[in-house]
Order: structure tokens, then sequence, then C-alpha cells
């Protein structure tokens, strides 16, 4: 096999890897891990697949050990490689939920720390050290960064003075009667790449497939296809219910006063909108799954 | 947040919660729960979900303490309000299955009991205390009735001379040897609303809603999409072996002596019907899935 | 119920069991089956299903005890009933993969043996004692044959010279630093049935139609539905990209410079297609899944 | 099998089962239950065992289905029958912990109910209606008492005003933010017995039995033996260390300075002895585990 | 390592393995085995184990790739060599249970088959082939006897006409509707030895060192310790008392009016005993486990 | 509650917890920890208990944060505090096995690193940065040290040069074609003490009374009792084939021509030496289990 025509692509193993293998299938790519590997075998012989930690694909990609990588925005900062490697795109997704999450400073509830000034002097527990200590340096501020290997929301208050967490919802650091003080970094997952690979031609081409693919298939998890009959008066009406961005494909039927209206819209918004549809007339209004769209 | 427009809602707790979850998800209402908790997240600001045991839900449907809730039929009737709550609709689903379930009078295979008339001076072990009673009033018959806490069926014969448990297909009662007397009570689950909380019109018309994408999702559950090219001069006679009662979309193609055709129909009629459309000479016939369908 | 119109169905229990309901339950049939039992309740009053072991169905198909079945053609042939039954389908699915499975002689890396020559007088443990002795008779060739009740790869090189072990990938006779030195039998699902039952007309239709559903499952399981808005001007350029055996389906829209295009591909060839078209000027393009295809 | 020589014996089915059959195990009967099956087996012909809901087992002592049974004290109020059973014995044990539980009447932090008085007209759920009921009349107020299928923690507050739910230390009211007001009812595992079979001279014997060896594996649960070899002008200052209302077995050795001591005693208190024995002199000190202690 | 001072030792892969490396453990052999290896580690460097499943050990012991093994009678008796391998140890263990299993002719019980003559020109299902045929021999019949790869005991009455299957109790052959005809053979576990291997006189004494430790430890399952202290004058009465073929120990302590008894006795008598002992005059019975015993 | 008579103990969260907790229970302190909570519960009131990871109990024993901890000797040395802290005892347990631990530097089979001076200008990932770095310091190496987050021994050879990782018997690392090139550092279990706390000396007795009982839980973890009959002509030839150290408690029977002999020895040795006392005489050989042994 030519060296040439093969993309080492850094995949994310742990807590995000069940939701990375499944956008991916959606993509097209089917990959499939046997345990403790972490080579998985993917079913598109011009990609090289390894199973790394999120934290450390920053590190491979900027090296040049992979061409490219799936992780975090945070662990790209953590690693300091932010002007050192290329952000291909962008993705949406996560583990569960909106695929947006957040590091913040949290205190205990009742600590008489408001903000980053009062840290001087502190002790702060965190995983993310460089993001924490790079924080401090913004504000000018001394305080004791300590690695923490885990469970760093139970150390606050009583093991140091403040930590440095991620948080999606922020109901754990509720649960855990923390109050966030302040937002040090949001974080979403990133294709990046390294920059060498990107000179190559074929390397460019296929990341930029990858990356077309998988934001198609990301945008399909979001959306749904709607089809209804609408009588030819009523067209015009309703098509001005519709969002107003999207052009649905019109259709002539058998029946000349009927035409076949279809649309791909937001699922959030079919809700609201089939009540109105129905009240102007749209009739076998029917919902169906998208696997991916590409606009 | 206006108190105004927010809608307390009782969502089945226990056996019932994953099916009713899935639906509400169909129909474009995304709950979860955090472990432990009542108060499920659902991402429609104007309904504030409460998870209950479905015998408890009518109880507080009817004092007004929440404005709807989806429950069983039969815990209706055993909370004895069925004509002080409204009904807004009935949804044919289940934890699995069809959806229709009955309490039903069972005794050991060799019991002497044939009739309600033979439960004379004889005990009976259920869980539905009150519908129990009120059946063998209007058999006008006297026994003992006593709440059982669950595994009634082994009590049939040795503890007690009858049950009235609960049932789908009668197997769990063969299993156990026992005998079927008589159906008591046919259950659903519905969709119930406090009289009151129907008077204000927000709250009516937003029932109206919830109720028109629940139904359209079940309905879409039952149902698939199919699609085939036929050549015009089959058309007719096509056209007459589909279900009468739907309408077809039939759209005109680039080949002019080809319409495509497409219809929405039970799932369950496919395997019988494509078939006999191969041999009418439909080609390219493709059947696919359904999110929700609104008549 | 008459007996003449019910057939009589052996599915294989174990590891093929799931992905076979799940064929089926696309094909329309939806099969359940109560722990422990062999019976299960399939939706259908004109199949009695039988759950039994792959290895077994043939035996009870050519006997007569069963109408049909579905197995592997490996068994069917370590039955020995290959000309005595008669196949009605070849279906291409397993637990995993591609559905193909082959027996192979394999021995360890370090042996001497190359060929089946070099087994005279060396002992082989297999599962598949009839094929492995047919093996060693057609290349006329004594050795000891020993049937293994399991883990028959870890038994090559201390307790036997050989093994006849099933593979699908090869990875687990690698991991166990086996050799393959030959391929003894390729084996796929087949949908077998007995002669007898075959000339009974209605068997054979019932058969016919369970045959055509299946297939018409499978082949959903690896296309997709693909839709996209064409400008007439580009339609001859991109009808050419598409596969060439595929007639897409083109439909007209309101707006008559775009023409609508819908087709049925394979999955595993639109990520290659999806660049390609977005390029050639096609818009809207979204992929669906499928259910059902009969072509 | 003589009736007569047969004692039916009621064991709580669910949250208790695991430990009762742990406890019979120690006292020399073992037992094991096929799953679903509410007849488990013993190896002594003489007992019966019907495994049944602790709640259930008082009801059929009191009328003599059962001639005895092992449930809670407070299922034993909770259905009226205190004076319509004999207590046989009280045995200290639990799922897990002490073995004592105690119904509590709890309400919201923040509730402005302080004592039994301020139920008047409120609300209560709760699983024990009758206890309930006899702890408002017992105060003379009138509150509206709710039968609880469930999760009656969450309730406090939002659907009732208090409740009167079970609870070993209280965590589970904390983790929920509800305030202790009172304790209604204490309640440990008894082992109960129809009058009638008392005065069965076989039965009643068999019962006394059973009794003494639960016992006898429960005290052993908490106790240990220790050894020691102490030298003999050592011995009355070390005997003046043991809990003194225990007699140790003084044991010749063959050296004639030392005597081995032996000794039962709680295990709890070995921790802080073994410093003070060692400190004392003693030698060779060992702990070993028991099964069964009869004082 | 000298070859001549190891023992390879067949044990029994699957249901019987945790029993067995629980018992060689308490014999004071430590084994621990990877997942899917074969070769399971034992603290002793003078036996080299090897897994294999029950069915294929006997085999193995005596083409001398073993020089001992356990296995059951029945794999002995169904690989036909009873007398080519030598029995060095009965040891009653099992999965659970008595360790005492038997292989039965069973038939559904409406079945017209009443003993061994009437199996003449029927068909019987499996998995001891031999076993089977050697049995129809005894009776001098002829039937069908085919190879049963599981659920065989759900095939009789339907697919065959009986069946010869493993029971312990006899529970699940009634579950399902099925009566024992006949008794083929009674099994327990072995520790069985290649005829060669034993000459080895190395390999013959570290046999039935194993062979010792593990009766020991086997002994001890059943058999519990208990001391009590008695007063001389009691002593002969509750000497009487006792199993008469133990001897108990007897020794003096210091109030020289009392002796410390200390006896081993089978757990299943001490329930019995207890009541007993006490009645006549035995103070702070304890009964203790034991790990070992040799008589 | 006083202060001065509480110790602030760490225990290690996470794979040693389970040990830790059981052989705290044997010492005579039960601990339970509710999910999530690093606060747990144990039954001695001048022990306050927190969990943390092993990595992290150095650094707050050594703050002053913590009394008192156990953890690692590795991860002592981690945190760079040897000096600075002081170790009460050496605790010989583990996860399982022998309880001894070793960081090695390993390389894969065919790297041409071959000891630490070969590692100049390498790569080497690890957990244990200070470790490393000291130890490439000593060699007067220079390497590029990096954080791995996991799964280290299948970065090296192709992420990495070299790795220095964690192994008990080595065959992880063997099972991923790694070759140990050197061992970095041996590391058991500690308990280990703040210096000011030990100043304390309510505390310091605390503490050795918590480190003396650990010690007695351990010792019988590998130990039992033995217990045999001899007569008295044989007790010399006997006494001369127990292990030397220890000294047997001999007792006197009631027939004088026996004594009892009961020692506590390595359970190890018990089936080496159990057919030589057998052979020698010995009768009625028990082995009974131990809880504790404070010699």
């Amino acid at each position: 096999m030519d060296i040439m025509n093969k993309l080492r692509l850094g995949l994310p193993k742990g807590s995000l890897q069940d939701s990375t293998f499944k956008i991916f299938a959606k993509a097209g790519f089917h990959i499939n891990v046997s345990s403790r590997s972490y080579h998985p075998n993917i079913d598109d012989p011009e990609i090289e697949p390894v199973l790394l930690r999120a934290q450390e694909i920053p590190r491979y990609v900027e090296s040049g050990i992979l061409d490219a990588g799936l992780t975090g925005f945070d662990w790209v900062v953590e690693n300091g490689v932010e002007s050192k490697i290329v952000e291909v795109a962008e993705l949406l997704y996560a583990k569960q939920g909106l695929g947006k999450v957040r590091w913040v400073l949290a205190v205990p509830e009742e600590s008489s720390i408001k903000n980053a000034k009062d840290l001087e002097g502190k002790s702060i527990a965190t995983e993310v050290m460089n993001i924490t200590k790079k924080y401090l340096k913004k504000h000018n501020v001394k305080a004791d960064v300590e690695f923490s290997w885990g469970a760093t929301e139970v150390k606050a208050g009583e093991l140091v003075d403040a930590i440095v967490e991620i948080t999606e919802t922020g109901s754990s650091l509720k649960a855990n009667k923390l109050r966030i003080v302040d937002t040090i970094l949001e974080s979403t997952t990133r294709l990046i790449a390294n920059k060498k690979s990107l000179q190559n031609p074929w390397k460019k081409r296929k990341l930029e497939e990858i990356s077309m693919l998988l934001k198609g298939a990301l945008a399909a998890e979001e959306k749904v296809g709607l089809k209804m009959n609408v009588r030819c008066a009523d067209l015009d009406r309703i098509m001005k219910m519709l969002p107003s961005l999207k052009s649905p494909t019109i259709s002539y039927l058998n029946n000349k006063e009927w035409v076949a209206l279809e649309i791909v819209i937001d699922e959030k918004t079919v809700r609201g909108l089939i009540p109105k549809l129905k009240k102007a007339g749209a009739q076998g209004i029917i919902e169906y799954p998208l696997n991916k769209i590409i606009v």
C-alpha cells in the first residue's frame, strides 16, 4: 500500500468513543475495535485510525505522528498547540446533549471567592493545569495549581480553595454545592490536522471529504424530512409558514388540484409547525428520518 | 416564567416509563430523567413533567395538583375519578405489544368457581381493591377482598380462592395453571386532564397539540411508506390492490410511460401486498420508515 | 386450523438467533420467544416456527419433521443432506459482518504440515467430523479425526496436530498463532426446504413469498435512498455519475429549471459519490434509510 | 407425609430474602428458591416454607394459613394483629446494618409542621395507612391519609404536606431535604406464630428449636473466638481485662508456666482489647470466626 | 525444570470450573486463569494444569497426553476408557448440590414407552451417544440414536420419541413434562490417571498427596467444629449423644469441675444435636468453620 | 466532638479500595461508602476517613490536611515527599496477588534500547513523570518524558520509544510484546503519617494501634490454624517437622497417651506438611481459618 495514500487519524478513546464511531458510521465509515486494541478496523483502506485519549491527540497531531485527529478544543489549548495545528472543522456532538462543554472556576457556595482576583494565594485543583495557569496569568493572580487525578468536585472547600472543572449543564456542580465563579474556556469537538500533512494535496482533499461527510451526518441528526399534500390554492399560504431559508421541493400529482410538498427542517420545529400546517389545510403530513444532509 | 403558560403533566414512572419517553421523543418532546428524581427535564418550557406511579396520577389530576397526565384507564377507575376528570385521548401503546390489558378474575384450573356468583363467601387477592369490590357489588355477591402486594398469581388456590389480576396475553396465568373466569375491565393508556385546567384556553390548546403529536407518533409506529414505479397502463389495476381508504400520491416521471406511486400503509399489510404488487408489474418497490403521520 | 395451511419452519437458536429475528422483522414477520422455549410466537398464523440449533435443522428438514429451515450451508454438508433437501435461497447475513464463513484446516505456525498430504497419520480436532473426513478422503489421506467440544483453536499443536475450525476474518486463528493450510468449505446462511413439502403448492408459494421478503429486507440493509435537486442543464452529467444499472426516478418541480432526482444505491458508494455530486451542482442532497427493496 | 409433623413457615420475599436465607443457612437450614416460585426448597422435611411479602405474612399467620412466619413488627401492627398472634422471638438482623428501622413522620425542612397537632387538615402519604391513622387518632388529629405506591419521599411538600416513611439512618430523608417530626414506630424482625399452632406440642417444640438455632447464628454474626497464651503469673491481671460476664476457658499446656486462654467476645471489642492484652503479656493472640453460639 | 517432576493435570472447563478451583484452593493449590487461556497458573511448580472440557479429559488421560485429570464418571464411560485408565479417587462435589448426577431415559408424560423394550424402532436424542447405544445393546433393542447439540429436553415428543439426558433433581425434566423411564448411569466426579504415569513413583506419590488434600478439603465442606464446656458429672451422658464413631478431644480446665469438649461433626447433624446438648447441661456451645479435615 | 481526638485518615479510592476496606474490616474497623461520596462512614468515632486517589494522598499527608494515609510507596516518591512524611508501616496487600508492584522501563521487543544510556534523545511516556525524570538524571541521560493518560503499554514503539509502566507479573507487558529494560522502583502499600501529627501523643498511639491491628489482619490472611491429636510417644518427632520458629500449644487430653497439638502456620506450607504429619502418626488433623494474629 502506498504510504502517501494513507491518512493517519486519531480518534478519541473513552467517553467520546461510542458517539464518534456512530457519527462516522452515519457518514459512511464503519469502524470496529477489538477490545484493548488501539488500532481499530475501518472499511476505508485510505484511513489508518488510531484510538487515543482525547487529551493526547493534539500532541501527536502537532508532532506529525498523526495526520489529523478528533479531539476537544480544550485539549488543543491545554497542550498549547492552537497555533501549531490547523482546525479543519468544528463538530457539534458529544457523549450526549448539545456537544458544548465549559471549563469553569468553581468554589463552595459559601466561599468568599467572588472573582479571579480573590484567588490570590489560594489553592486550585484541576485536570487542566495549563489552561488554569494561563487564566491566572491573564488576571495577574498568583495561586497554587495542583493536578487532580479525578473526583475534583468533592475537593473544593476541604482540600483546596477552588477547582477548575468541566461541566455541561452545571448540575453536578450544584449537587456538590459549588458556585461557578467564572467560565474559563468553552469547548467543542474539532477535527484538527497537522500543518505539513495539509500541504499534501491528497491528504488535504481526503480530510475535506471526511469533514463534509461528518458534517452531513451531524446535520441529519437534528433534521427530518416532512412531506404533505397541499391544495394548489393553499400553497402560497403554507409556503409562508415554512422556515424562510429552505426551498421546498414541490412536485405535481395526478390530481391537478393538489401538489406534493417536501422539505427538510429542524426536528425541533416540527412539533410547533404541524398543528399550524394542518389548520392551513395540509393533508397526509408525514415525517421521516434522514441519514445525511449535504446542503 | 408565567405560571399561566405552564402545563403540569404527570408521566407514568416504572414499567411504562421507557415507552412513554420514546413516544414523546417521536412526537418531538425529548425528556430525560436523572436517577431517583421525579422532575424530569423536557425540552419544552411550557410543560412541567412530574414522574409518578400510574396508580397515583388520576388522584392528582382530579385534585388539580396536575393539569393532566398519562395513566391507564384501570387506575382512573380504581381511583373512582372517571366522571371527575376529562379524557383527552386514548393512546394505544404499552411496554410492548398491543397496548391493551385486561383485569381478569382467575382461579386455579381445578377450582369449582365458574362465574361471579360462585365467589360468594370466598377470598380474593388483588391490587385493584375498588374495581373488584365494584364488580362484586354489580353481581350482588359478598366476598373477602384483600390487597395483594405482588406475586398475586401464585396465591390463587393456596392462600386465596381467586384473584383479580392484570394480563395481556394470558400466558403468565396459564403458566401458573389458572383459569380465567371473567374479564372485569379492559384498559388502555389515556391522556387525562383536570376539568378546571381545560377551562383555561391556553392549557386546552396545549393539550390538544400534545395529543395530536402523540397520536401522530403512535400512528407512525405501525405504518411505513411504500414507493414504487408503475407503468401508466398498470396504474388502475395496481390502485385497486391498495387499501381503499388511502389516497396514494402519484407523481410524473421523466419517462412518460411510468409514474411514481407513493403510499403510507400499515406495516402489517406490506408483506402480503408486495408479492401481489410485483406480480402486477410494480418495479423498484421500496419501503421506508416514518416518524410521524398526521392524516 | 387446517394443517395444510401451516408451514413448519426451523430457525437457528443461539448466535444467529438475534440477527435472524431482526431480518424477519424487517421482512414483516415479528417473532418473539419466551426464555427456554423452542416454539417462538410469530404474527403470521400460517407459519409455525421451531427454534433449533443450526447443526440440527438440516436433519429435521430432510426427515420432513420441518417443512423448511434457516441454517448454514456447512451444517447441510455436515449432515450429508445436500442432495436430499432443496435450497430455496442463499441469504447473506450473519451475527455480524459479511455473512460468509470458512471452515479451514489450521496448524501451529511452526508446524511442518504444509498441505493436505502432510496430514497422513496425524490427529485432527474439529466440530465438523464428516466435512473433515470427506476432505481427507478426497485427498486420499488417512488421519485420526476427533470431535472437539469447543475451544478447538487452543488444542492445535499440544493436543492434536491440526484443527478444522470456522473463521470469518482469521483474526482469532492469528491470535492463537495458527497458520491456515487450506480452506475446506465456504458457507453462508440458506433457506432450505423438504422435497415433499415443495410438492404442496400452498407451501411452495408461501416459501417463495418468505424468500422474496427476506431478500428484500436484506437488500435494504446495504442500501439507502438518495434524493437531490438537479438543474436540468446538469442532469445528463450527473446521471452519468450514478451507478449505471440503476434507473433513478426523476420528477418535475414547481421551478421548471430544476428536477428532483431520487435513487436507491449501495450505502458503501454514497461516501465516495456525494463529494462528486456536490461538485457537479447537485443541491439539497439527502440520504434516508430503507426497510425493504424489491427490485 | 404426616401433616401434623409439618410446620408451614412464611419467609419474607424481596429485600429481606437474602439475609433471611443466609441466617437460616448459618442456623443449619439450607433454603434455595427457583426463580418466580414461592415454595422454596429446604433441607428439613418438617418445614414447609412459603415465600411471601413481609406485609402479608402477619395476615396469613393470624388466619392460620401459616403456622409461623418471619416479618417485621411494623407489618404486624399495620395488619392489626399484635394481640392475635404470638411473638416467638425478636431477631436483630436486616438487609444490612443494625436490624432496627423506624417509621417516622417527616416534612420538608422549611415546613411549618412541628408536631402531630400541626397535621390537622393536612395530607399525608404513606405505605402504612393503619399505623398512620392510629397515630393521628392517638393525637386526636384529623388529616387526609393517602396510600403511596412508592417514592414517598419525593412527594412531601409538593404533592402532600407530610409523609410517614421508613428509615434506618435518616440519610435518605436528609438527601430529600426532609425533617423528622416524630418517630411513630420502631420495628425489628420477629418470628411470629399462630395461636392455635402453638397448642400443638410438636409445632411448639419445633418452633422453639428453630428460634434457638436462629438466635445462635445471629449471636455468632457479632462475635469471634479469641485465643492466647498467658503466663500463669499474668493470668489474674489479664482475666480482669476481659468482659466480666464471660467465663474464659483456661487449659493447661505442656509448658507449666503458661496456660491457654480462650474466650468468645464481641467482635467490636476486639480492636480495643488486643493492644491492651499484648501490653499485659499475652502472646500468640489469634482471632477466629464462629458459625453459631448457644450460651 | 525437570520434566520427570511435572504432573500434567486436566481440569474441567465450564460449569465445573469454579467449584473445582475453589476445592483446589481449600486443598492448598491456588489456580487462576486468564480469560480464553487453557493453561491456568497454579502455585505448585510440580503441577502443569490444562483446562479442557470434561468430555475430552478421559480421552487425553487415556492417550497419555495428560498424566491425570478431573472429570465425570459419565465421560469416562462415554469415551469407553473405563478399563484403560485408573481411578485414583471419587470426589463428591458439583456445581452445586450433592455432586451426584444421573443420566436418565425420559419420555413425554403421555408417551406409551414404559421400559427399554418399548424403544424398539424409536428415535432418541442425547449428548451421550455411546452410553445410550451400550444401554440399547444391553436390552437388545434397536433404535435410532442421534446426537443432540443442546436443549435436549424440549425435543422429546415432537422431534424424537425419547431422550437420554442428565439430571440432578429431576425438576427440569418435570418442568418439561417428561417422565423418567430408567436411570442409565449414575455419575460423580473422579480423579483419573494414565496407567503409565502411575508407574512413575514420583507421579504416583504426587497424585496420592493431591488426592488426600482434595478429600480433606471436601470433607471440611460438610463438617464443622463444635466446642462446649461440660460438667464432669455430665460428661458420660453427653458423650453418648455424640455420633459414636468420632472421638472427641477432652481437655482439662482451670475449674476442675468442668472439661472442654471439642468434636468435628457433620454440619447437618448440628441443628438436631444442639437443643439436646443444651438440655443435657452443655454450656458455651460454639460452632466454627473448618478448611480441611484429614482423619 | 473534640478535634484533638480525631485522626484524619486518607484511604485509597479505586482499584485498592475494596481490598483496603476488607483488610480494615478484618482488623475490626467497618467502613462503608455511599456512592460518589469521599467521606466514608467508619464505626470508630476517633477516625475520620477521607477517600482519595492513591496518587494524591502523599501530597495531603505532607501538607497536614490529612494526619495519615494509606498509599503506595511509588506515589510517595512521585510526590517527592519521602523525607517529609513518616512511614508507620509497610502493608503487604494488593488488589490481588503478592502486594508488590514494580515500575519498569520497557521497550518493544525488537528495540535497540538495551539500558538506560540508550534512552538519550528518545521519548518516554509514563504516568510517573518525576520518578522517570529522577531515573534519567541518575543515569545522566536526557530524554523527552511525556505524561500518559492511560493505555501506556500500547504506545511503545509507535508513539514513543519507551515507557515507564507498572507491572506485577509482567504478563501484560509480554502480551504487548514489550521487553523490560530495567526496574526503576519497587513499591508496596504504606501507612504514612504527617510529622506534626505524630508529635501529638494521642494520634501517635492511635496510629500504632491501627497499625498493629492491620498487620494482625494481614498476617491472618496467609496463615491458618492446625490442630491434631498426637500420641505422646510421637510428639518429639512431630514437633521437629513443624516450622522451627513457632511454638505450638500442647494441651492434655482425657486419654493420657495423647496430647492435642495446635499451631498457627503459613497456609502455603500446610499442603506439604499434612502428608508428612499423617505418616508420622498425627490423627484428626483439622485446619481452620483465622481473622487476626498478633504474635
